[in-house]
């Protein structure tokens, strides 16, 4: 029997990410797991308009895109619960510099993508930044014996917004365009 | 040591989901995993314009956003292995209706979303929907005390593009704006 909880967003979990941005010279990092997939080459973060990081988001600018451990889970909570506008948050991550000599990638992070900002989908609250994927970096040890990321490796960390709660990646299952030959 | 794996999307895992549909007076549903957040109301859905279901997500029109539970798992997959225009998936699932008395609401998904199609953030080869919840249907046992959603209990099927693969979210790990009260 089910219950109808009103207009919630029930699409969940999604992982966990860490957008590392430059604002006036200054590495900066904020917690992002409002995230989506648009097409085999775009992604999408959805941040509130009254965020400081936004600013580092501007059309054309390279931004990282970090994938979270468990490992990493305390600072990256930290950097969702402190503004950039306030608190120096440089120095929570180790990092190396990106293509462009200045996009920061978080050194602990299982998988960063550098991504490029294409477009700004506006809502009357949020800045839905639409970011075009140019380099993915993975640790080695969670690649595949073919080169392909493997996600039981990689375990990102996932949230959902009903109860505020992070969760682990699970195990595998299945496989697509497989499990459906079981079908009759 | 991290490798530089080339533009690949690595964004996962993302929850599994069935799209329900009406296509010419007959119930459709497709497997979508590029889906995203935004703001706080509406969610994104990414499908190939190829697909015969887009014609079912016209501005407007009300959709159903279906979650998928392991034991869905060989239908889910079926139904994005075979297109509509060629196969009649009305009966994959069972289904009853929505608040417009026709949006198929899938009765053993564990979570349901009633939406209504926005707009449409086209790219060059994709149709990416938006979609406004409108209402939100939870398996009762999935809410905890407090009737908000359990993701521990709904468990929601996920999926990775990478290598194809189905993933089932994992355990509790941590709380959100809290865990960073550990950074130091």
């Amino acid at each position: 029997m089910k219950k109808n909880v009103g207009a919630v967003v029930g699409l969940y979990p999604t992982p966990v990410t860490i957008i590392g941005t430059v604002i006036d010279s200054r590495v900066n990092w904020i917690n992002i797991a409002h995230v989506g997939i648009i097409a085999l080459d775009r992604i999408s973060i959805s941040m509130h308009k009254s965020h400081y990081s936004n600013q580092g988001l501007t059309k054309g600018n390279l931004v990282s895109v970090n994938l979270v451990s468990e490992k990493m889970l305390a600072a990256a909570d930290y950097v969702g619960m402190v503004s950039g506008a306030k608190v120096d948050k440089s120095k929570v991550f180790e990092y190396e510099s990106g293509s462009d000599g200045e996009v920061p990638l978080i050194k602990d992070s299982p998988l960063v993508m550098e991504c490029r900002v294409v477009d700004n989908y506006k809502t009357e609250s949020h800045d839905h930044f639409i970011l075009k994927v140019e380099h993915t970096h993975v640790e080695e040890e969670n690649l595949n014996s073919s080169g392909k990321i493997d996600y039981e490796k990689v375990r990102p960390i996932l949230f959902e917004m009903p109860t505020r709660t992070y969760l682990k990646t699970g195990d595998v299952v299945g496989k697509c365009w497989s499990e459906g030959k079981n079908y009759k």
